[in-house]
């Protein structure tokens, strides 16, 4: 399985991955889930996936090949050349659909499912800083004042505290730290979703990262959290009051 | 959907359920999903369901029917008759059984299904306090000191809370609280779980109910918890050290 959490408040963007993957049970390597492209000053986003390895893999890839292209030939457009956050999706959920058309028959005869989610977050110059979820479909929705976070994958878990903690107003390192319970909860109750994780931090208008980096099992920041949080939960739930019993 | 989650620690056994069921998302009733039984200084148990509601409420008329049958005819095994809590559990499975083997076909016809899913849970003079999940297929299995809890419906969201808090050692009046902590973060995430909410505690060895009543809206106890949980938590997240961003 896989988590993956997208934040997008006024202050910015917060976008938090885990590494797991998983074929089986048995199965479990460790696969990057999010990619991300800076054009300081001009453009800055990040993507994080989650479902199919293989046909994540491969738009990544194609996504990719597009921006080499579109180095000598203009006429193709390219994630890091479109106008807008809106056509950067759209090139994405094209990519997912490519894929998807490449693979399913042959995919479904194995009983194995093409599925796959995407996560596109980002600001380009002139635009708002603008986080998106293209379903498997190639259908998308963009997050708004009303919903100040998108999660793909394994993301029950993860969602209470969430609902609990974010609004459009909250500080972004407030939005990290929550970013960071809610993987931390769900790395607890699911198997599938482990460390290490992938961060990243666009400040609105910055038009670059602000943070992009790799949390490893002994990150300290990270594990001052997670330990941080797991104490004052406890602590927290003492101080409740009991519902009378008998 | 549903959400019920049973509890069991040395000090006892705790059953928690949401009243909410939903055919489509616009249609949505309540509906009692724990049933209680009770035979003070004998035994003592609840049952609390998930599932297809006609299997669900015909799996309870059925066991009903036969503790009726059963105090005229000793040779009918109830619930109420049967040795152990094996026995109860078998019995149970079986009317599952009975009532999908009668309506599957039909409700599969129609493209709804018929899965249901039981937690059973209680004490019979002489043996030890037992949780059971019994599954759709009539399979079940039972909580042991490593699981000290288990869930049926809509489960994630409540159950980071409960991995962290619960052990056999918590207190019942702990656990009491953990119940409706991960009662409070399901509702607060899924729209299709929702209060009133019924509430049950055994303590061992008791084979009484110390504790069996409904949760209303304005369950002051209960609101006291939920509105403190949420204080108590925004307190905790407060005090927690920051990611370094820049």
């Amino acid at each position: 399985m896989t988590y993956c959490v997208g934040i997008r408040i006024a202050a910015g963007l917060v976008l938090l991955s885990d590494t797991r993957t998983n074929a089986g049970i048995d199965n479990i390597s460790r696969f990057k889930k999010m990619f991300t492209f800076e054009a300081p000053g001009e453009r800055v986003m990040a993507m994080m996936v989650a479902g199919n390895l293989s046909i994540t893999q491969g738009v990544v890839s194609l996504l990719k090949s597009q921006i080499q292209r579109a180095e000598t030939d203009p006429a193709i457009p390219s994630i890091l050349t479109v106008a807008t956050m809106t056509e950067v999706v759209q090139l994405v959920a094209a990519a997912l659909s490519e894929m998807q058309h490449r693979h399913r028959s042959t995919l479904i005869a194995y009983g194995v499912a093409a599925d796959a989610s995407i996560l596109v977050a980002g600001q380009r110059r002139g635009g708002r800083h603008r986080l998106f979820l293209i379903y498997s479909a190639g259908n998308f929705i963009e997050a708004t004042e009303d919903t100040a976070f998108l999660q793909i994958g394994e993301l029950k878990y993860g969602k209470p505290i969430l609902d609990r903690l974010i609004t459009p107003d909250t500080a972004i390192d407030e939005a990290v730290k929550a970013a960071c319970v809610s993987m931390d909860s769900t790395i607890r109750s699911n198997l599938s979703v482990g460390l290490p994780l992938d961060i990243a931090v666009i400040r609105t208008g910055e038009l670059r990262f602000a943070l992009r980096r790799r949390i490893a099992f002994d990150d300290e920041p990270y594990t001052r959290i997670s330990s941080g949080w797991s104490d004052s939960l406890r602590q927290a739930f003492q101080g409740l009051p009991a519902l009378p019993i008998d």
